[in-house]
């Protein structure tokens, strides 16, 4: 009994992990489709997203199970704790790639981004993606260490953002109107994505230390 | 013991509608600063953030603390479980009513909302507010069918931004583009504390019905 509850623990351990993978490809595709105005990948990323919503839907009833049948206590109790709130995060940075491919389908054949903030966004799509491998690894390697990292990626995403409002509120904007406000919600989401990987770090690090990290750098949602 | 666990898992579902309500103040007060252009209360908005943020940490820490000294089953679990994902959504309306606020700030002594979407933006901040109330009320209650009516508020929301964008992308948007921006970001940010009411609401059915809603217009995070 005992030894069937430490492999359903652990195996919800590991499918978050694989749940953070889906994520990652949901990311790095949903850039492609973006910033190559590739249609088909921006329709593939939108319906493949229903596959996350149903990992977590999954991985959420396991946790339940796992609390009302094993009453698990201390380090057991923290991990599945931060287990139901990783796939909330997981399966919100899902809609959020799914939100860039809708974008990138709404303006195709064109590119919803301008020429000129395409050196910015290949960067941020990036470190985003970097994110959420960065916090997946974390997890399955009980690595703090390198979830601690993740406050520090964050604050180059927020520059890049920064340097986005610089260009797109600067007296010379030469796009349309349209493209501004692409360009707001495409960085905007992008940024939540790298925000949900720090609140995914931060539930690594809580499951390894019992401590959750905190300061400005740590938001709690 | 069993009397002051119950009063303890009771105690914490008065909280979470205390919370409810901390919210609501802060998306009607981020509201205010918004179309009145009042610096005050933005900056108050922005400062009592961390105080809804405060209820979040000690919340999960009750519940955490009931699942480890209690082991609640059935409907008593749920609750726990629904509390510990319901703080995680009100900290988020919370940020997103600071974030509201922010741009007020940044635009005071302008008004960031542009005069010909001063209505638009007036319904969305009711309509918003109102879905907030009905998520803590209905907790509060118990009440399944009103938690059931959110979705059909959140279709009044996504109406509303539909209309935001025609106004946005028109040929003759007569308005600056940083006015196009923040328009954008302050619609979605509204769109978004909806969506948090909408899955709160979720997980009020749930505690009652033991069973999540499904379908398109239930968000699972």
């Amino acid at each position: 009994m005992r030894d069937s509850y430490h492999e359903s623990l652990e195996s919800v351990v590991t499918d978050l992990v694989h749940m953070t993978d889906a994520v990652q490809t949901a990311v790095r595709e949903a850039t492609k489709a973006l910033l190559e105005a590739d249609l088909g990948t921006a329709e593939s990323v939108i319906s493949s997203d229903s596959a996350i919503d149903q990992l977590h839907d999954e991985l959420e009833a396991r946790c339940f199970s796992l609390l009302a049948r094993q009453a698990p206590v201390a380090g057991e109790l923290r991990t599945v704790v931060a287990a139901m709130r990783m796939v909330a995060d997981l399966a919100r940075m899902g809609d959020l790639a799914a939100h860039v491919a809708k974008i990138a389908r709404l303006r195709y054949p064109e590119r919803a981004v301008p020429e000129g903030l395409v050196p910015n966004f290949t960067l941020m799509a990036r470190v985003a993606e970097n994110m959420v491998e960065t916090a997946g690894r974390s997890l399955q390697e009980r690595n703090a260490h390198d979830a601690g990292q993740l406050a520090d990626s964050d604050d180059e995403m927020d520059e890049l953002r920064k340097s986005q409002f610089r260009v797109m509120l600067s007296k010379d904007w030469p796009y349309s109107v349209e493209a501004a406000v692409d360009v707001a919600l495409l960085g905007r989401y992008y940024e939540r994505i790298a925000d949900h990987a720090v609140i995914m770090a931060a539930r690594v690090i809580y499951v390894i230390t019992g401590l959750l990290p905190e300061g400005e750098n740590w938001p709690v949602a």
